[in-house]
């Protein structure tokens, strides 16, 4: 049995939502004060990587936990069906483009891993192709935190009934209708084959550990996700950069 | 005599702070709202452009008049000294690769007005260059409006007074320090010599109107900025997207 099917897809049973609310936006207005240091040091960075199924609560996690940071200091990369010129390159030629400047928090929403997950579950790659695939991620990865960039790697975990339902909800109410795709229920009928492949990254990739939140409710995904975040921050040692003039500069007027 | 100086870069003298404030928040939860029914629409972008002297408030901006909106759907690009890469292409060549894309709000921190104030006043480009330069501008942006996408122009006009006492200020707060550079008292002894372009812009530039920005408040900045923002979007007649599919497709379970 896949070992994610064992793991909780809701909160601890003895928190408080208000009270995790509460702490949760102590928690981003204290990210977005880092992030603004991050930015001014202009040295390190940081990336997170959102994996989940549909209707997992990607975007959410986007627009609270990074709800303070200035836009100067963040930015998101969606990763759809690559385009003609994309396939035409190696998987990560796209992604490379997207990594995080010095002192920028990037935000992937979806990454490689779909490069693992979808030719994996639809079997339109060689099996041995697939395979190399998992190196050149570890590879990749261990180049770009050598060179600075942190990155935090989530997998958001909902119930398969609370999945559907929210599938659902993009078909009936109006303001979520946009995010409605058909497709979506043909990747719903293949989650166990989804659910296994993600077990062997969660394997194969884990010199940058993957962290399984537990994501059927919103304020309890969004206090885990930002926790990690703000604590990757602190471990950044950051300052305030030193002033590199003297006084005396200032003309006359 | 430059026509800026006799603008005034100081609020209307009737208008209450506080109630400004108030309204300001207002207007910039009203534009996260349909900045996000753009973004789901996927048609119309908007471009926010801002130019103006060193210290003139333009990060400002982005952090008050876009902080409601989500990060998917606004992001910044700060155009700073071309790399040799960019040297070595046209000068719209970097702008081009910035554009939002449909639903998007982008921000560009300085532009390719730089292209036109940096060589007229430092004399490093041949004046007939400089002069097919305004047209290749206006081309440009007519180019992104026939598109989809809608440009608002900023000039933030702050009293010299004030600039001075901004610059200084970065060279004694500490977390101001990394903002300043030697090199902005250069282009302070040059101001009248940047207003004189600037004039020049306004006028040869204008099929996209410049919004000359009374900026040396900042509760009043961000109060003009996001208004001019809000009606920019009220304008596009935006509204959430249908329902692409029928209730009948849902699988049964």
């Amino acid at each position: 049995m896949n070992r994610l099917v064992g793991i909780d897809t809701r909160p601890p049973a003895h928190l408080d939502k208000d009270e995790i609310r509460d702490e949760t936006k102590e928690i981003c207005k204290e990210i977005a004060d880092l992030a603004h240091q991050m930015y001014a040091q202009e040295k390190q960075s940081l990336l997170v990587v959102l994996q989940g199924m549909d209707a997992s609560g990607k975007d959410g996690i986007v627009n609270t936990v990074f709800r303070y940071v200035s836009p100067n200091g963040v930015s998101t990369a969606p990763f759809k069906k690559p385009t003609d010129l994309e396939f035409a390159h190696d998987f990560l030629w796209r992604v490379h483009q997207q990594a995080p400047k010095a002192g920028e928090i990037k935000v992937f929403n979806r990454s490689h891993y779909e490069d693992i997950l979808v030719p994996s579950v639809y079997g339109y790659l060689d099996a041995r192709l697939i395979e190399k695939r998992f190196r050149h991620i570890n590879d990749f990865e261990r180049m770009l935190e050598d060179h600075g960039t942190k990155i935090l790697k989530f997998y958001l975990h909902v119930d398969p009934q609370e999945q559907r339902e929210r599938l659902i909800e993009r078909m009936e109410v109006e303001e979520k209708f946009w995010k409605h795709s058909d497709g979506d229920w043909e990747t719903v009928a293949n989650r166990d084959k989804f659910l296994d492949v993600y077990e062997t990254i969660f394997d194969r990739c884990a010199d940058v550990p993957w962290h399984i939140v537990p994501a059927d409710k919103n304020w309890y995904k969004s206090y885990f996700v930002a926790k990690h975040v703000l604590g990757a921050l602190k471990n950044m040692d950051l300052n305030w950069p030193e002033l590199d003039t003297e006084m005396e500069s200032i003309p006359k007027k």
